[in-house]
């Protein structure tokens, strides 16, 4: 056996998330299923982070024992990779990159980062070609508002405000790196929220954005993400935005697992 | 009555091509129920071009003649544009804007040019976000050597070995305003083919892809354009390109049917 990472984009709207369920139709049992069917025997990943029904990943990253080849050779990345996604493209995940890992490499507790991307269309008309792939409201936002409030959620904070009521992580402590708004330069209808931090709470991407709308919408002034933090309860926030504007993009790793030389893959792999 | 002209973004996977079918299902039946819906009587519609099943459209161009507001006032075209969407948006076809035109303005007769884009992804692992939005190949293409083959394309030729056997036009002759292979500047595994003119033989704009492909992939050199033209036989050419990957872009009207200044739409609409 040989401990492999998977980088994955999958399609949240054709998928119950990324975590195990009863009924199947998680994004880890379609990549477990596609393994079991290709090795002829059980496999079990573990991945970075438990995405919620709906959203989509651009790079989520997974990572599993697998038993050496009947031929004693070392596995042939980009055919172990087609063989995957035979199975799972049907399904609604492809795997982007294989790689192999030391044995002490673990998909969630080595991560370092996570990065997400939430879309939002301001555009008046529905698209149809990217329905279910952002959040359509239709209103123009103010954006230098929203990226004032998006600046006050930097840094250490106590993010109970922001976190689901179901959240089970015993500190509602975290440190964002990142949270920037950011206008698509061609389609001035096109928003883009980027979050980075080490780990997130509970539905915290989705809070922090709807919270952020509430901002752009003139609702509330910047100061309010302030006013959040103190009041550390969760009704006072935002909604939680929809699921389907919502794409993990990348998992960090540290240089003690580094990628091979030879496995497929290629960064842009994961625009298109 | 008055003339209204429509642009339409649709969904082509989710339809049967433009055209009116007998089982239904089609994007101009789509906007024909829409309107009638909603005006409670029966609306016919015509369309700029007869886009294939599974062909895309982010700016296909209609007109119908409506009946005048009951209150005598002119249509509101922003409401009217959202009474028409939330009957349509559920089948997949999405109206960008709305405007009034001369009685005399007809969306194909008067058309002066069809832009139309194919897009293909040379990416090892299968996009599940963007499946059926784009001719997944998996093959490095040599771009120069297509763009080479492009330029042959262009300007007055006899497209016959371009058209599909069932073609029911006249004349085989068509001029070619613009053929481009463009690399996209982020993403090394994506490719678009630009097509314009005036107006485009059944399956040409499908046909020169497929040629343009082969020769991309070495199999013929660029000179072979020249070959297939001489020819004038639709076996010599490449395959027919996979409707999935054609998107009618925009249609171009002449300067007397100018966009009125109240109507709801933008350019970049088309975007996003």
């Amino acid at each position: 056996m040989a401990r492999y990472k998977f980088t994955l984009e999958y399609d949240g709207s054709r998928l119950v998330g990324w975590q195990r369920q009863r009924g199947g139709g998680s994004a880890q049992q379609v990549l477990e299923q596609a393994l079991s069917a290709f090795l002829l025997q059980p496999i079990v990943v573990e991945g970075a982070g438990r995405t919620d029904s709906g959203v989509h990943a651009l790079g989520q990253v997974a990572h599993a024992d697998l038993p050496e080849p009947a031929n004693g050779q070392p596995w042939n990345l980009y055919q172990l990779r087609a063989s995957i996604n035979h199975f799972s493209v049907p399904h609604g995940l492809s795997v982007l990159e294989v790689a192999p890992v030391a044995d002490g490499f673990h998909a969630r507790f080595s991560a370092l980062r996570r990065h997400y991307c939430y879309r939002i269309s301001m555009r008046p008309s529905p698209s149809v070609l990217l329905a279910g792939r952002q959040w359509h409201l239709a209103q123009p936002l103010d954006l230098a508002a929203m990226q004032q409030g998006a600046a006050r959620l930097l840094g250490l904070h106590d993010f109970s405000s922001f976190r689901d009521s179901r959240c089970q992580a015993k500190s509602p402590i975290r440190s964002l790196e990142r949270m920037e708004v950011v206008a698509d330069m061609i389609n001035p209808y096109q928003l883009e929220l980027w979050a980075t931090a080490r780990s997130f709470l509970h539905h915290q991407v989705r809070i922090m954005v709807g919270s952020l709308v509430q901002i752009g919408l003139g609702r509330y002034p910047p100061s309010w993400i302030d006013d959040l933090f103190a009041a550390r309860d969760r009704k006072q926030a935002g909604l939680t935005a929809p699921a389907e504007g919502l794409y993990l993009v990348a998992v960090d790793y540290g240089a003690d697992t580094p990628k091979p030389p030879n496995s497929p893959s290629h960064k842009s792999d994961r625009l298109g």
